[in-house]
């Protein structure tokens, strides 16, 4: 059996990049992953990048080639993958299938948003392809509409509160603070989420995660020749996908995502391990609602306490289970294509010891978690030093 | 080492589809692929689907879950790639690498594209993004634009001729008269296609492509698997895909595409034969010249000859090596991201003797070849008998 390792990482700064274009973005997380990994560019076999609606959000598809060109790395085999929100992770997962497969032993992988140059409707518009555009958004429900739907499941049933919610996005930016990638750096406190405008009650504008420009890269390679080379590297441990429904009118229940249970099950199986076992986590907190599905989801707390244990501390960077060190979504940014991949660049640095203010100690197991849509698509990978 | 066979094949009927959504055509050639298999919905592990341009075609992304959704498969793992025309190969080539990773044992692939209902100006400059927006689609370069760049320096070159580019057009309306899934069954003649209407000269309406809506389905499976089950099985040899310039400015030659070339070179090698060995090939005639480009940058026959040995037979269906016996792009249509499922569909059929009026007798190996945009992305397969 082979296994595969991260050797390599590497972002761009987040946010809105106006002097950057989509190839200059992917090109400077990939030289920068290429960089980080000591190896060649001449050292890598494939490609694989994730990025969601690049034909709307740039008139452009064919992103593999794109790609391959703009790096200079014609003729090896380049490839896009697209799953919404989770394209990233998607690709990571094709990857490290291509390492295990024998195809590979060195595999580049990218993510990659170029989304605000077109402006908030059109960008709305664009997202709205994650969902079900004939059930939901050409009725007007867009993504914070969803999620607003969700967030009042929960709080129904459970007791989630608007301050809850508020607590996962004052964490985040927190966070977000110690990491100089992060689109938003400033410290906001509950009431500054509940003071801010309305965006789909109950979910404000301080609740939502923003439209980002951004990319990040990673070097992935074969276990043994890694170690062989003395390289640092972090393992892959597992990696699980799972599917549901497109639209929110085909669940079962609005206060789970079943792909984030189903994916996450697997990935736990895969790895040998429980959720008890992880140390570290990056979640999909596209919304704060999204953050608190996550952490009861992925069964770090239980069904219904995600509110309580955000307010008690449990998430925060020195709490039990730090949760989105990075800043997450919310603080970070979230460059659609670029986030499943930007959050193994975090939990690999976390892993090394090289996360710097954001350090956190005592790390064995880290864990990605990456949501497409309202939770169409999840992807869940478990990492430990190699 | 783990081995990879299908074992179902399904299409839609290729064409102009009013009545049949996205959804509908991806449900039926999967539902065929699996009737075709004998397997059950079941038994697939995970799908992967190509398709280019859903954005702009649609205004839907998040395309595996919406596949996956459709088809009843939740929560199995459903992934959605692009490359351009190519999209469908590649979507084969990563399913093919999941079973030989160890990750499953039964894949579905598809490849899908709904494009006639957006209007041919729409659909050209969706069709554009597998070029190079920049420095071609913007400045008006569309695709037959292209295409016919490369046959002006072909014809100046290599002596090819108007006549030499209409026999391609001539031949796969032949071999599409026996193709009850093809757009076009009628036959024509070289004068029709030298009196059609001029699209970007020397390239006329037809020795064009059309536009088409369609959907292709394959089942696989791990080798043993499926023999262990007695199931008729066509091996996947070998994939190999390479990346060149997404513009062709960029290229080092106009009268060969460097990707066809590499990708063919590799696929030979891991399949350990030579050009000599294939007895039927499906390749990329996007426009006619792409055929004669492909038969000589595939080796079939030697460099600046492709219109020569057309025009002698070569490549007949009654012919040494009978090339596009579906009716190709050219007759049985082109609906982008479903092209490289559909060629393997019929080198498959071909191969296990159920291709009806179109079957070709003493078959042994049999290959696809799937171009993007104008051979930035290229995947060669070899096939055979299991």
């Amino acid at each position: 059996m082979r296994n595969v390792v991260i050797v390599g990482a590497g972002l761009t700064k987040f946010g809105e990049q106006w002097k950057k274009s989509f190839r200059e973005m992917i090109t400077e997380a990939a030289v920068s992953a290429i960089l980080d990994s000591k190896l060649e560019g001449k050292d890598i076999e494939a490609i694989y990048t994730g990025t969601m609606a690049t034909g709307k959000f740039i008139g452009q598809e064919h992103i593999g080639a794109l790609i391959s060109d703009r790096l200079g790395l014609n003729p090896i085999p380049s490839t896009r993958l697209e799953a919404a929100c989770a394209s990233g992770s998607v690709a990571l997962k094709q990857g490290y299938l291509s390492i295990k497969s024998g195809e590979h032993d060195i595999v580049a992988v990218g993510g990659v948003e170029k989304m605000t140059e077109v402006g908030v409707h059109h960008a709305s518009s664009a997202l709205g392809g994650a969902g079900d555009q004939e059930t939901e958004l050409f009725h007007g429900a867009t993504f914070p509409a969803l999620y607003a739907l969700l967030a009042r499941a929960h709080m129904k049933k459970f007791g989630t509160t608007e301050k809850h919610l508020a607590q996962v996005a004052v964490k985040n930016h927190e966070n977000g603070v110690d990491n100089p990638f992060a689109q938003f750096r400033n410290r906001i406190t509950i009431e500054h989420v509940l003071n801010s405008s309305n965006v789909s009650s109950p979910l404000k504008l301080l609740d939502c995660s923003p439209l980002t420009d951004g990319a990040a890269g990673l070097i992935l390679m074969e276990k043994q020749k890694a170690l062989d080379l003395g390289l640092d590297a972090v393992e892959i441990v597992s990696m699980a996908q799972a599917s549901d429904s497109l639209a929110l009118t085909g669940r079962k229940s609005l206060t789970e995502l079943n792909a984030t249970k189903q994916a996450g099950k697997l990935a736990y199986k895969k790895a040998g391990i429980t959720a008890k076992d992880i140390d570290i986590a990056e979640v999909h907190d596209c919304f704060t609602i999204a953050e608190i599905l996550a952490i009861e989801d992925l069964d770090f707390v239980k069904k219904g306490s995600g509110g309580n244990a955000t307010m008690s501390g449990f998430t925060a960077k020195n709490g039990s289970l730090p949760i989105n060190t990075s800043g997450g979504l919310k603080a970070k940014g979230h460059p659609v294509g670029a986030t499943g991949v930007a959050q193994a660049v975090e939990i690999s640095q976390q892993l090394l010891g090289k996360a710097d203010k954001r350090q956190v100690k005592g790390l064995e197991y880290g864990l990605t978690h990456n949501v497409g849509g309202s939770g169409a698509t999840c992807v869940v990978g478990i990492y430990r030093r190699a």
